[in-house]
């Protein structure tokens, strides 16, 4: 077993990785830069280890992390999502170093990283991919005889891209040849790699993704699905688990592909292998070769931790569970509390967190790196909570959503509880029928007001002398 | 289904029922005297209304209670634990007034409350029961006699107790003719009665409680077992579900046995029958004719919400669920952590919460009305907070009680959490081997030092000034 784990992150998913870390008896340490001095990770970890000063170059750069390990005595690392995550360079050296990558192999990451190499292996392997081009578009002419062929509307995606940035719809040729230049313009500032490809866009699909787990002597099972149709400009808002919109047919045959696509490039670790589905149609999409911001919701219907089983195949450990071991129960929706204002363009609202109180009671989890008193850095993204429910059937798991949604406190900054209430009270929503087009279609459910609680000011004055002292 | 609901209750349990309420669409009035000016469940309700200036006389004041009941349009009062719960005059006050009192009917509280009557029932329902007297004593040669008979030790019992007080250990004679004119006099000034009764002494068995459902249409089930044997003077300080020390042959007899005591007294509502178990010898110790404080480790085991499937049998719904649909999953742990002093015997430790961090992650529930800057009053019981903590198997659930523990903060008062943590720690417990002696028997298990967390008084005082403010 791992003794000592270097958590190459921040926020509320290195607090996740150090209660994994502490339950295991394995010892964490943690990493920050001087943005992050009062960060709850930095608290909670056995070691904290500064990154230097820049607010985010420390958590980008590999050598001086590997470095860390080494010199803090760490037989191994953990991504967490984000950052370093998939990032094949920093799982090379790690596996140079001899320090473990917690993950799959540097290669296989690469291979997944590269959306045309997936598409490949997934083409060979028989999960089915979305009509489109046979790997790297060679020019304009080859991605409009293409589109012709296959018919509009398509998507123009980077190679490299990932996380919902680097795609561009077209719904016409006219516009292909706009968006084109463009794509490929972005991918090579943002993905340093010009190389892009073209799919057949599929219209308004609903985003189903399967949880997948794979040790080092080739058993992978499947943790069934989770639906993430609630999406704003391809960024995910509320995820549910299981989907309340697959048949038990669907369900079974997205497992059986996703544990296929796993198998196929030798994947090893946790990792979700995402589909769109549109009737009865599944296409591969993209296998996300990490922990996921989402992984909580299958955590709550399967009841397995998925931390703490990439900390066991890490070290070498076969699975803890067969796949007829794997139930799942009831429905889980995770909210993203986000610091954006949704009634001001979902505008980052960072600052400091004037009160806090965490709902509880039963079907309630939080994951969360904030507090009362703790100033949300502008550096780095915006989701400052996940607010996890559960309940045994799904009209009981929305009713839940709210009432929790109801019982936090966040003050100080904007968030978008208020818009989820709103999603949630929506008829189709809460008859579980959705894709990806409902936030998009529904711009009337940004008309709320704001709830007030009394005394926020005299709260604020309080709590903000509490900043800052040690935890 | 019910509108409209008043909680007779206060502190967490009060903040459960809301809960529910909230997420079933029932309005919810909160009662409160004085000194819960502050409390969160006057805050959280739909409505709140004074009972007054005494601390606790309004808590206990039946018609007082009933007619603000109807005076606010409220077609129920749900009585929580503690209190009037268990108080068959006030729910035969509720009957008289149409006001639909949340548990069984008066009769059968009375029938349960008084020991001998419940003990007759059981014993004509063919539940076993301990060795001991047909109904209550006539005088101490009666006792003298029917000890000899049965063996030493015995129990002398106060007809009318219940959580643990009247009760009185004998190991000879001589103790017996010294405890029951003692018993007598306890009965006598703390239940208005001077019955009392003996029992056979079970040395050292495990105590094991059923929950069960019961709907107005004549169904009942049962909600699986609780392992309550960590306890401390008759106090229980932590509660697993299911018992880890149970054969499946067991926990299968003790569930047949509480759902047929049950449907012998034509129960109806949530209900807990408990047993005392020693070997493979099962007894009836007696039932509790309300919703209990461990009730959240059974919701965690068996993903049934038991308070929203009391408003549902109050409001004449039947079961949502049959017997065959009832499976529990994993294990749970709860942890009662009261404002006391371990090492100073228990002492209640009332005060402020000059700070309080709530613990969060896979597997983590919180039941509780304190917050930061809440002053705990004296008047009332010293449990403050409900750690529930759940994991697939029985290890994992300790290590993650250890870190759940670990992770919050509660400062300002002295708790029991650092106690539970030493109990954790001890080998019989991690091997899920103890019964009621192992707090008594484990003195050594009170040697440890209280953690020091940085800043707490920095903290305190920050936070002081956050107290009383609205929420």
């Amino acid at each position: 077993m791992l003794k000592k784990v270097l958590i190459a992150n921040r926020g509320e998913i290195a607090v996740r990785i150090i209660r994994a870390c502490a339950e295991m008896g394995i010892r964490s340490v943690a990493v920050y830069t001087d943005a992050d001095k009062y960060s709850l990770h930095v608290k909670r970890a056995d070691e904290a280890h500064s990154l230097g000063d820049d607010p985010v170059a420390g958590y980008l750069d590999p050598l001086r992390i590997v470095n860390l390990a080494l010199q803090t005595g760490c037989d191994a690392i953990h991504p967490g999502y984000g950052f370093l995550s998939e990032n094949a360079r920093f799982a090379e050296l790690c596996e140079q170093y001899g320090v473990t990558f917690i993950g799959p192999k540097s290669s296989v990451i690469q291979q997944m990283g590269d959306k045309t190499a997936a598409r490949d292996s997934m083409r060979a392997a028989g999960v089915p991919i979305t009509p489109g081009s046979d790997g790297n578009l060679a020019n304009l002419d080859e991605a409009i005889a293409l589109a012709t062929e296959i018919g509009y509307p398509v998507m123009i995606k980077a190679t490299s891209g990932g996380g919902g940035r680097g795609i561009r719809r077209c719904d016409s040729e006219a516009e292909l040849r706009q968006q084109f230049p463009r794509v490929i313009s972005e991918a090579t500032k943002a993905f340093g790699s010009a190389d892009v490809f073209l799919e057949k866009c599929i219209v308004n699909p609903r985003h189903i993704e399967v949880q997948i787990l794979a040790d080092s002597q080739g058993n992978v099972i499947h943790l069934y699905e989770r639906d993430c149709s609630i999406q704003r400009r391809n960024q995910k808002l509320i995820e549910i688990a299981p989907s309340p919109q697959l048949t038990p047919e669907q369900r079974d045959y997205v497992g059986e592909l996703a544990v296929k696509a796993a198998k196929a490039v030798g994947y090893e670790n946790a990792g979700t292998v995402e589909f769109l589905l549109t009737g009865n149609q599944v296409y591969f999409m993209e296998m996300n070769t990490r922990i996921q911001v989402e992984h909580t919701i299958t955590e709550q219907i399967t009841g397995v931790d998925i931390v703490r089983e990439q900390l066991r195949i890490a070290s070498g450990l076969s699975l803890s569970y067969r796949q007829q071991d794997i139930q799942y129960r009831g429905f889980a929706l995770q909210f993203r509390i986000n610091a954006e204002d949704p009634k001001n363009d979902f505008l980052p609202s960072f600052g400091r967190i004037t009160h806090y109180y965490a709902p509880g009671g039963p079907g309630v989890r939080i994951d969360t790196a904030i507090y009362t008193g703790y100033q949300i850095p502008p550096h780095f993204d915006s989701m400052c909570l996940k607010l996890v429910v559960w309940a045994l059937n799904w009209e009981d798991a929305v009713d839940r959503g709210q009432r929790a949604l109801d019982d936090m406190r966040l003050h100080g900054i904007k968030t978008t509880a208020t818009y989820y209430q709103q999603i949630l009270n929506h008829p189709d929503f809460r008859q579980g029928h959705f894709d990806t087009s409902f936030v998009a279609g529904h711009p009337e459910l940004l008309n709320y007001s704001e709830k007030r609680h009394p005394s926020a000011v005299a709260l604020a004055i309080a709590t903000a002398l509490a900043a800052h002292a040690g935890w």
